[in-house]
């Protein structure tokens, strides 16, 4: 892998970054506020089968204190998606590799229109984590990331990286088509990370127990599965309840986006929702409900920002 | 009119029994925690055109004191229709009229199954009006009511309580199809109460200048008309353009639904949600958008209800 930059440092880019570097990876974290705690106290990854701690963590201020890197892992929020053009370039030889952990669409387009798309792969991360501190991740989740070629089929470069991933002992697979499983993430997405929210701050377990709440989890499902489809991605209708199953093993889940909404911070509407309906409706698929419940997470996100400016309890 | 009871001192019941008090009427409030300030003080109308104060209240513990009467208005909370089952008999005589002013659908039904079909009547309040204190209700614009038989044509007995509403002020005009105009009313109310709850507590001009809000709340009107036809009422497609011209003309207004919400007060979901999605669905209409802010705003009220018996923070 060479050097690698972790550009992101929340529960994700923390946990990812970690692995690598304590599996022996060059690693290098651009850091903000974080950065003299985690010179101090280093980084510790705590969850079943795993207890570790990175003592000597290289951090920074600035990409240009990193400088060129083989690749980059870009796990910032993609409402920070604009602060990218300028984070980049430093960062960047002719073959610098981008690999986006983003959640939702419209992410890799972004990279690849401003930095070439040879340069961009996309990861699909399966795993629920939590920040316990500055310095700690704690790993619900056994989890796995699934990583691609954008708008590629998978080829060298990332067999070598899915082959140095595992040998930092992260789950990794490469999925033959990233933006299929980019769909089928958001068959899982759309509804829970919405509705946790929409219906007050509810966990999946309560989802799947109100009969209403559960109907308007398949009907989503079965809307983004259409659009899906529509927009040319051969998403199985199964899927539905796979992800079902899925979810009724996990218990009692919050969602990310649900734990960023209770902790005050941005959502990410437009790669969650916005895009995959802007997508869904171009390809002539009707998504009422995805309409609906982006048009509610839209005024809602929107109202506690400017609720949360003006210095309002919300 | 003869003998006349109110049931529920809400804003609603409040206002127009004062109006037929202060009219002269034999009005009769039945009350709980208001009923010694409301003695003391009597009961204060504020409002463009019309200012005044009811000196000399009549008002009661319970309905056994009041003892039968012509004419009951019920304006409680449909959320507590079951109270009626104890709280109406000792106000009956043998030709008594229930007249609910109840928002959403199921009142009448339900009036009608405990105490007979033909004692029933509706009313359609059109009037914005908020309790200042428990003896002083402000109204904010003109308004109207709207009154109808229940499942019947309006005959002699409606014209004459038409007549003497006016004679007390009160804006009155007669509808020949309860059922219908019932559905023109929650054309309105479905969008504009459930929205500005769901998309976090914004009001009927924010709605309307957020465009993908707007774009919901047209659907939402459609899909009720779509559903109030299939349901064999024949409610016109211009309905959608006439309640958004009425809802420019409002300004800022916020739908008494989000200002029960806000001070933490049950809401009619069944009412105005449930009823109609379950009668829509029933005659093979769509209503996906329905289903889904249905779906949300029942779990968000048990929610809510369930936080404040814990008494945490909401």
């Amino acid at each position: 892998m060479g050097k690698i930059a972790i550009v992101g440092s929340g529960a994700i880019g923390t946990y990812y970054g970690a692995k690598l570097a304590y599996g022996g990876g060059d690693v290098h974290f651009l850091m903000r506020g974080d950065l003299n705690e985690v010179r101090h106290n280093g980084l510790s990854i705590r969850g079943t089968g795993e207890d570790f701690r990175v003592t000597k963590v290289n951090c920074y201020n600035s990409t240009k204190e990193i400088g060129p890197c083989d690749l980059v892992l870009i796990a910032v929020k993609a409402t920070s998606n604009a602060d990218l053009v300028d984070l980049i370039p430093p960062l960047l030889h002719e073959r610098t590799m981008l690999l986006t952990l983003q959640n939702g669409l419209g992410n890799e387009e972004f990279l690849a229109r401003h930095f070439g798309p040879e340069r961009v792969l996309g990861g699909l991360c399966f795993i629920c984590l939590s920040r316990a501190s500055r310095t700690e991740v704690e790993r619900y989740d056994l989890g796995h990331i699934l990583i691609g070629e954008y708008e590629r089929k998978p080829g060298e470069r990332i067999r070598a990286l899915a082959s140095q991933f595992q040998a930092c002992e992260l789950k990794c697979e490469i999925t033959q088509d990233l933006a299929l499983d980019h769909w089928r993430k958001l068959v899982w997405n759309i509804p829970f990370n919405g509705l946790s929210i929409l219906a007050g701050g509810v966990d999946t377990a309560a989802i799947l127990a109100d009969e209403a709440l559960y109907r308007a989890t398949l009907a989503l499902m079965n809307e983004v599965i259409e659009a899906a489809n529509k927009c040319g991605h051969a998403l199985e209708s199964t899927a539905v309840l796979e992800q079902i199953e899925r979810t009724r093993n996990m218990g009692a889940y919050k969602p990310s986006t649900l734990l960023d909404w209770e902790a005050g911070k941005p959502l990410e509407i437009e790669a969650i929702w916005g895009e995959p309906l802007r997508r869904a409706v171009a390809a002539g698929a009707k998504a009422p409900r995805l309409e609906m419940i982006y048009a509610l997470l839209k005024s809602l996100d929107a109202k506690h920002r400017s609720d949360s400016r003006r210095g309002t309890e919300t």
